[in-house]
């Protein structure tokens, strides 16, 4: 096993003087794709993970892959880390710069090279926004299935380094089951095309691989998508409970019945509370809990489908269930959920939103769980999330300017994803690891399992330039963190200035 | 990178003597447990692939996992190579003994666990047969999707293994798609869990890794499946073409309207001719191909989609089509292509099965090309494939007594998968690569890509020791595969007797 403490971030100095670095960048890319002043950097130094931040020591902003090559055989040639980044809106800091590294913007490798209504498949660049290919496709009446929140800002390129999930990837799968190929190039600067087009590929399976490494194994280039067909038609059913426990065991029930809404996901009265004072999405306020629950396809299959879902949702115990009437409703309803975040930041200086995953029939313990941690820690947290996948986004609300507040808010958060955990459930289930949930790997692996993901990362980067200490903690991190919470649960980043 | 050239295979010495091997074994299980002599190894000379036979030292038939451990440990502990069997259906070699290894029989590992209606999943070692899950969620209106023909015999074990598909796939995925979680052993016996019952898992996705890796990475002891409700109806459309390239568009032009049926598969008119006489299935001798195209879901989901289907069919040139009208004309339909196989073993000595795939939109010419090469080669084709995946499998048809009929079937079947690389395929779907597409693999992969593979496995498996030998080829075999077409295309594998 390659030793997992050769991570650069565990090394304080650089590899090269900053002046050397950039002499060697200028020879192969112009000079206004090379930016190193500190105002220039500045705008780079996080991701939508705001709390953490860095400043690389040069941003490379190539146009042609040629350039991209250029950049990747010279960081490898002196050791300098890589951080490659897209539209920099991921949220655990997977695009988060390292101090003595160059961060790879993929920005200008904007263009959607083929829409191919026939295969229903698109090429585009790593640098196109998601929702940008669905309104290339939408002429032939098709779409790409993953809806992040932020697909209005998110690239592709970032999405197949998240595995990128969404309110319809309960039925149309994340990002892993959306994409045939991915073409990009290794820290070496050597091409590779990882899938094809066609059914499977021998070998290995190093596209799936690839997809949701968080940019350690390759920079990718460009991606051939699966497009699916628009459905005719979309309702959305809301529905009321009394309390939680029944909410949970409601979504549990659809699933069991054979039904896979195309959305299926919860809110609790808190989250209404704070969201319908924001976006006046009609929802009901005296529930505990509500429901939003998907169908779509053809006018038949949704009315056979609404139907079956409001008779399992009535025997759980559904107090009342409003379906929408026409598009307009149905975007009402959605419009709560997707603004669910900005809404929060509304009642609470400060949230932090986790991301863990339970079995699906644990929904209601695990809602349970969270309640009576409100209590323990004294802090107010609000539920919203993909039910139908048992992935939860509970949001701690807290003061940062309150030392106090903020260590109650990590730990509250730590509690919930080893619960998630020992319940049989994963610590991140779209958001990714980063460098937010480093040492909640301490907690979902063992020590030989994160050792198995270095060597994996070596078998790919030997020399662990691309993006470093993210993603896999080291031996050390993890012994530390176990020291740590017996102490108390402090989680600092000793590398990391902490915002 | 790992030197390709450390593979045991290439390796003629045992590294240690048969007597002390036998003896180290015996330490940890009972005598009737390990079989060695040469009468009691026979039976597990070959797998499906029947054209290469060799025996292992020796054959373990663990009845516990700390067996299964004892065996690893020590096999690894004096570097012999281990291959990991199940049922021995698998039809590319990649069971295939090594002559100075150990077969690990997992045979014994045969019960169903858990069968879990709620959460819709079933946990069941590896041993299990891919039928007596189906039957065991029966009861509850579920079943495991994915089918190979070999699925009454076949193990979950060897369908993670080789990524086993079906003809239900195109609608329902494959393994990889239908498994949440997988546990088994590493080569040095340690304990490894990949995937989770939860929706997604954090960290590099090393269950699709694992998924189709030909027990190159660990070996699997129980395997928790996803099960999906059995649709209330499902109806066949049998579609008749005069010509192939009308049959080829009409399985691009179903897929372009938008509808995955729940198989599409396409015979054409040797294969009907050869399976008709067999089975009785009612196939029309006069069309130059058939389409079988079928449809699940409620009554009005099907009743909606045949009325679609069979319009685009038609639009495409279908000269005549036959919808099911009850479940045993369903079942006779497809009863002629579950039988193609053994159908073609009654109209030739001998065949050779190819598996290639193809982009679907190249359906049409790939199927002319392989008309072509029929004269080239002077062999006849039976084609009989999973349309809809553009999974084809053409049976060449030949006699193995005639060395110059051996011959040209080799060159035919290359030809194929060179062919269909060219037009943006892949040499295997769903049969692996094994030894049987072993040369092929060069033909795929660059080196670069190959040595990649490499690595990969050497992050598992350091000294190569977990099925030697089998599907990634070593920089030499790709050089003397590249000196041989040259040469005339013979394709010989030195290391093993040919049958």
């Amino acid at each position: 096993m390659p030793d997992a403490a050769a991570s650069p971030l565990q090394n304080d100095a650089p590899a090269v003087p900053k002046a050397e670095l950039i002499a060697a960048l200028q020879q192969g890319m112009p000079a206004h794709a090379l930016l190193w002043h500190e105002e220039d950097t500045t705008p780079y130094e996080c991701d939508g993970l705001t709390a953490y931040r860095q400043r690389p020591l040069c941003v490379a902003l190539p146009e042609t892959e040629e350039q991209v090559q250029h950049v990747l055989r010279t960081c490898h040639r002196l050791r300098v880390p890589v951080v490659a980044r897209g539209a920099g809106t991921g949220l655990s800091g997977g695009a988060l710069p390292h101090r003595h590294g160059v961060t790879l913007s993929l920005a200008r490798f904007n263009r959607i090279l083929q829409v191919d209504p026939h295969s229903r498949t698109a090429l585009v660049q790593a640098g196109v926004r998601n929702l940008a290919i669905s309104e290339a496709a939408a002429p032939y009446g098709l779409y790409y299935a993953p809806d992040p929140s932020s697909q209005i800002a998110c690239t592709i390129g970032g999405n197949v380094s998240e595995n990128a999930g969404g309110v319809h990837c309960l039925k149309y799968g994340l990002t892993v089951h959306n994409v045939l190929r991915v073409r990009g190039y290794t820290i070496e600067g050597e091409p590779i095309t990882l899938g094809s087009e066609a059914l499977d590929a021998p070998g290995y399976d190093l596209l799936s691989l690839a997809i949701g490494s968080e940019g350690m194994l390759a920079v990718v280039m460009d991606v051939t998508v699966k497009l699916i067909p628009k459905p005719q038609l979309a309702r959305c059913i809301m529905a009321s409970f009394a309390d939680v426990r029944q909410a949970g065991e409601a979504v549990a029930n659809v699933i069991a019945a054979g039904i896979i809404p195309a959305g299926l996901e919860m809110m609790d009265k808190p989250m209404t509370a704070a969201v319908e004072d924001f976006v006046h999405a009609g929802y009901d306020l005296d529930a505990a809990a509500i429901l939003l629950c998907e169908s779509d396809g053809t006018p038949e299959e949704v009315e056979e489908e609404i139907g079956r879902m409001s008779e399992v949702l009535r025997a759980a115990g559904a107090t009342a269930i409003t379906v929408s009437q026409d598009e307009a409703e149905r975007l009402r309803f959605w419009s709560g959920r997707k603004n669910a975040f900005p809404a929060s930041g509304r009642i609470s200086p400060d949230y932090m939103c986790m991301d863990s995953t339970i079995p699906r029939k644990r929904l209601a313990d695990i809602l349970l769980a969270i309640g009576e941690m409100e209590h323990k820690y004294g802090l107010r947290c609000c539920n919203v999330f993909h039910a139908g996948d048992g992935n939860l986004h509970p949001l701690i609300l807290f003061d940062a300017n309150d030392p106090d507040q903020l260590h109650r808010a990590e730990l509250f958060g730590a509690d919930i994803m080893e619960t998630s955990v020992a319940m049989g459930g994963t610590v991140t289930g779209e958001h990714g690891v980063g460098v937010e949930k480093l040492n909640s790997m301490c907690v979902q692996f063992s020590p030989e399992e994160n050792a198995q993901m270095f060597a994996v990362k070596h078998a790919f980067d030997p020399h662990g330039l691309l993006n470093p200490g993210k993603v896999i903690p080291t031996l050390q991190r993890c012994a530390e963190y176990g020291r740590m919470l017996v102490r108390g649960g402090r989680l600092p980043f000793p590398e990391l200035e902490r915002f």
